[in-house]
């Protein structure tokens, strides 16, 4: 059976650069693997890139979609776990973006030999108030309109989220790509993968942890708080936390320079 | 073990684009996949591309060189296979320059599944002259010579062969890059690499080929002549030659607009 080859199809999967270790580049919500394009020259240079899209993502083969599967983020998993298995993937640098650290830590709890380290940019383990003590910064009302929006109005409701998620104040060019990458999606894909994104708690899994974690934190997130930031390097086993001065949930397109140095200097 | 993550790195395997097909596109003597770079803009758009480096050229890992397995045309087929193995490859369209034409040959002999068409850009079975009737433009005591500059005089080699190969009134930058290709590999595992190119007569094989074969014949070509791609497409028993007004033996490189379309045409 052609498992790799039809995993690498499905998942759109790239591999780039060349060097021992091997860094696997997870997408978030509403993007794909061309976000990470600011990062890469300085990274292949020094890794092995891995870069994929998820199933319903990018350019990703939408036959496999699977409206029960990817209805949870342990679906998203298997995509990860997937390629892993599809490349032999062993102590691979997992690097997740949003909601893609969630996926990552599932994925790297089910496999630990796949993983050596897990590197998160704005991460969040849960986006709910859930009360007393932890806030995640959504009421679920709040994030229960948002998905609403979605049916009444998407590209509305693309343009409200693509500023707020990349930080108003950063370039127009940045703000427009995600817009345009939301509209790109289909709909019932996307509303798919923000009720399991926004509607999840995964805080739990946190203190099972079984690699040691690097955060980077923006220190003005509208999706992820430096309070939540705060909770994981708390939960986490092994974790360190890098506070970015900046504005935004996308440090690895707006400030991928120091993303990269960081992460060198983490790495080695 | 991890085979997939292993051969990858060893053979610095890339992955790019998306497409129900795959192309495997391998590199002729004393290049590197980078070779390709002219061609890889239209050709991601539509495909899934595969590239690699041969152990012992551009940034494979150099561990795994073996003087004996790389002495001979199946050394390096077997990179190839291994790859395609590697990857689950099925019905991939090979795509080789030069010496690697033959590589593909071989390989797709040996594990007929993993092919389904053979692209050939300046291919030549045997670049020897043989008595009586074949003429593939070079008498061995001049191919002897040209191997014992390597020892004597290696950059006077490279600066001599790169003009004759990529066609000495092409630009200048092109010509350097292949002279500088040639200087940066090591000089006894471009000598064996040689060896192996210039001194064998794969033409036996060309009546075994199992698959449909596309000749990219350049009207100049001081390495591989009209005569030896007239003789091919009598040989193989399915195959079409193009032939491209053009100097040089990189069509590749010199003329990848004109190589991108008729292959395209040819596969779709």
């Amino acid at each position: 059976m052609p498992f790799a080859n039809e995993i690498i199809k499905r998942n759109n999967v790239t591999i780039l650069g060349s060097g021992e270790k091997t860094l696997l580049l997870a997408h978030g919500f509403g993007c794909d693997q061309n976000m990470w394009r600011f990062m890469l020259p300085a990274l292949t240079a020094q890794y092995k890139v891995v870069l994929f899209d998820y199933v319903g993502s990018g350019h990703s083969e939408i036959a496999h979609y699977d409206q029960v599967r990817y209805s949870s983020l342990e679906g998203y998993a298997q995509d990860v776990l997937d390629i892993c298995e599809a490349l032999d993937l062993q102590d691979v640098i997992f690097v997740g973006h949003s909601v893609s650290s969630t996926i990552g830590l599932i994925a790297s709890i089910q496999k630990p030999n796949a993983f050596s380290q897990l590197i998160m940019i704005c991460p969040s383990p849960c986006f709910l108030n859930v009360k007393p003590d932890y806030m995640g910064g959504f009421e679920k009302s709040d994030l229960e309109e948002l998905i609403d929006l979605m049916d009444k109005n998407y590209i509305g409701w693309a343009n409200y989220l693509a500023p707020l998620v990349m930080g108003a104040n950063n370039s127009e060019k940045l703000v427009g790509e995600l817009s345009g990458s939301f509209c790109s999606t289909d709909p019932l894909i996307a509303k798919t993968f923000a009720k399991a994104t926004f509607f999840s708690d995964y805080r739990h899994l946190l203190k099972e942890a079984k690699h040691p974690v690097l955060i980077f934190q923006s220190s003005q997130d509208a999706l992820a708080s430096t309070e939540v930031g705060d909770y994981m390097l708390k939960q986490l086993p092994e974790a360190e936390l890098q506070l970015i001065k900046a504005e935004g949930h996308c440090l690895h397109m707006t400030h991928p320079d120091i993303i990269n140095q960081a992460l060198r200097a983490y790495i080695d």
